[in-house]
């Protein structure tokens, strides 16, 4: 049994060191190769991913699988690591055996159709042109779900490829009490004056905003041994593996905000990333396996660290000091709301702290109704129009700022946007957490010091892993599951403050 | 048999996307990759490797193999390109079939260990800690040269590694035609007063190093657009694809030499993968296949063009205003000569044009002397020093300058060495071939236009790929086999202006 144990291990870390090295070809095609590499590139990508899925779906990986269930599984601790490497592998492996080739192949290409489509409907702000493949999408994405049948709801198998175990039932409950506290508190920031931040549209040169960043970044504790940040049109983070995880931002010379409180984003994604148990390394139990629990990082140093008063009380002064014509006159306490100006957009990427959650709500509900079937394709832009005015007190004048902003729906992915705002409330949690675990978190950060936060987060969550479902990670951390309050708490006392609610 | 044909393009294509991949992860790590990166990208270039070879010997892939030679090949025409692909498919697949999988990884593990042990005797200066290590190297590399018995020389299999189809007695009656003249041409040009040179070691930045390269080679015709520049501590030319053809250099900035003549050298390696035909691509033909052809190219923009007169009287006026300080009162004909300066020494990495050769045949008697068991490992530094006195007129005074001054014997490269100066020949034969085609070529060069010599270029050799052996390409494109007289003409030439022979 240990030699089959092994030979999974071995295995999967195949599949892993493929798919580490299709992030370095993805990484690099964003960040370096030239555009005449683009064809091959496509085919390495899908080579790469078609071995990788080979590797992972192999008969003899069943196999081994199989007999690991029936004849260790049984003898182990369940909260054993090798336990727990059992049940992701077999969650990896059914995620991948439960589709038929046929459905995998049919939806790949729909999607790369689909992608076209979006952009030309966006370009002509027409949802006309989108409608046919969104509603083959989600034709689709009803067979996906029936793969995974039985399911208590069938938006259940999607939400579980972001979220492992996550119900349906458990975002709405969530979600459904968050909403309305959080209309009622954009209205009432709305009939306060309004805060000014027109000083962050100024000119700001591009290698000081650069090497600002890192400056801050490195306080914050991102492992540049372990790293690098590279420039990047539409920022992300990948990991090529524990030991190098690569984060990348862009620069907006006219708006100090993007690459800043980009640049924190990532780097709470990387130092995730970085802070996994190296003994996980090659293995599923050495991903991050919930996109709300990784957002939670990436808000948590972008928001709740990157756009409080706290930091700046230590950093505003040296920003200042790069920047003395744009921000000599412009004291902290401007600066500080001009950071924290809420203005209802139609844009979710642009959207504020108090309200982007409800940019994703309004999304969330969008899709189960239309994966349930209650809500037609062809209705989704008055759908969309609707919520917005409801919960954001405004109207896309057209398809091109509403419902066709996204680039997800046309890529086939359903489900994922709720991660993004499950990802605010976990950042809240645990900062309510930390704060009663290190009473001197406030003044630690006033003074440039992240390390005891950084450890706590390292220790709490990082080094886990993928070996717990989010909502087990968030519970052995917090004590409680997740839940909306303290990210209300932490909106209400904020905003309280800088409106005068 | 249009079908099998189909898939075993289909199963080559996977291998080269394998190998092209593991081309990025190797260009990353010698450019970007942080050194925490440096476990798991072992792992995943292993892992790679693996995959590329099971493609490669896969029996499906022999049988495929097997059956279009019996079915397809005798009605194909010798000459087309899946007559080609055949015979360079079933090169390939014997070079990885005919070994033991026990003899591979003994190798493997044997070369791991020599480089360590190669380490410590250049460090020592010590041949004696490399010796066994070296002893047990040329063991097993006549193991390996069994395996493709019956042969005419023992020395064949590991030459065909890099020459396809070259044989051993060619190369020695190329050699030891050309060393005796080569040897005289050396010791008239040091009965000679020397030039001066200390002009390329003042302080040049190296940003207008870079600068200046890089104006060079988009002038010869560096693609931009399928291709890119990095630092590199070892400069190399990395092919992503023939889309995405990298190169990299390094900077001295003590020394002009080092990066304005590395440059011209990669870029020279990078326009010949850049120019192989797109149709051959993701397929054994759309390499190449020669290391003396490829070297051919890097050693004619290097040398021929790039150590020229025509070169410099259309350049030298633009590096002087570059570096008004450094090289305002050092007049063209200084200049030139400074760059061409020949000077005997133990370094084959530093050696001038005249010289280098030597360093490469001392090299190739050597190995095939070892080879054939007529000079053992123990008395390899004597044999060398001696060689250097006779050849050079030099005496390495201690084996870290000496025997133990190149990185390939550590690392198994028998066979490798003569390459180099076989591509030195082509070059001066592509050369005196294209001055025939193209009779306004220096007028051409002295006006810093290189578009007619480069069309030549990619017409005759380029475009080609692996469609050709070594000699076969040679012949189509100059009429006559790989021959010594044009490079030593062109020595002659070159060296009597200069030294006023």
């Amino acid at each position: 049994m240990e030699s089959k144990l092994n030979q999974l291990k071995e295995t999967l870390g195949q599949a892993y060191d493929l798919s580490h090295a299709a992030g370095l070809l993805g990484w690099d095609q964003q960040t370096n190769m030239p555009s005449g590499g683009a064809e091959e590139r496509g085919h390495q990508m899908a080579t790469l991913a078609r071995l990788e899925h080979q590797t992972w779906t192999a008969e003899t990986t069943g196999r081994l699988l199989e007999d690991l269930e029936r004849e260790l599984l049984p003898g182990l601790d369940a909260d054993s690591q090798d336990a727990r490497l059992l049940r992701v592998a077999r969650y990896g492996y059914d995620k991948r055996t439960r589709v038929p080739a046929r459905l995998v192949a049919d939806f790949t290409q729909l999607t790369t159709t689909a992608s076209e489509e979006w952009v030309k409907a966006r370009k002509a702000s027409n949802f006309a042109l989108f409608q046919p493949s969104l509603e083959k999408i989600f034709e689709l994405r009803r067979e996906y779900a029936a793969c995974f049948a039985p399911y208590e709801h069938v938006y259940d198998p999607l939400l579980d490829d972001y979220e492992r175990g996550m119900k349906t039932r458990e975002v709405q409950a969530i979600f459904s009490a968050l909403r309305p506290r959080q209309v009622d508190l954009i209205r009432a920031i709305a009939a306060r004056p309004q805060v000014d931040n027109r000083f962050l549209r100024l000119n700001y040169p591009k290698q000081s905003q650069w090497d600002f960043g890192v400056e801050v970044i490195t306080r914050f504790g991102y492992d540049w041994q372990r790293g690098r940040q590279d420039q990047a049109p539409h920022p992300f983070t990948e990991p090529i593996g524990i030991g190098d995880v690569r984060i990348t931002t862009r620069f907006n010379p006219e708006n100090l905000g993007t690459a800043l409180f980009g640049t924190m984003h990532e780097a709470g994604h990387g130092m995730y990333e970085q802070g996994i148990d190296r003994g996980l390394q090659r293995s599923p139990l050495g991903e991050v396996g919930s996109l709300a629990v990784h957002e939670s990082q990436s808000r948590m140093f972008e928001n709740l660290i990157g756009r409080s008063l706290p930091f700046w009380r230590c950093f505003y002064p040296r920003l200042q000091a790069i920047y003395p014509t744009q921000l000599g006159n412009v004291d902290l306490d401007t600066f500080y709301k001009g950071i924290n100006r809420v203005e209802p957009s139609f844009i979710r990427v642009e959207a504020d702290e108090a309200t982007y959650n409800l940019h994703i709500m309004l999304r969330l509900e969008l899709e189960i109704a239309l994966m349930e079937g209650s809500l037609a394709v062809k209705d989704l832009p008055e759908a969309w129009n609707t919520r917005m005015q409801e919960y954001l007190g405004v109207t896309p004048p057209n398809d091109a700022v509403g419902v066709l902003q996204d680039i997800h729906w046309s890529h086939g992915l359903i489900g994922y946007f709720p991660t993004y705002a499950l990802g605010n409330l976990v950042s809240a949690q645990l900062w309510e957490r930390m704060q009663h675990d290190l009473p001197d978190l406030e003044d630690q950060i006033e003074q440039g010091q992240f390390s005891g936060l950084l450890a706590w987060l390292r220790e709490k969550i990082h080094r886990h892993g993928n070996q717990f479902t989010p909502q087990e990670l968030v519970r052995n951390a917090t004590g409680s599951s997740i839940d909306y309050q303290p990210y209300l708490r932490y909106l209400e006392n904020k905003y309280s403050a800088i409106y005068g609610l």
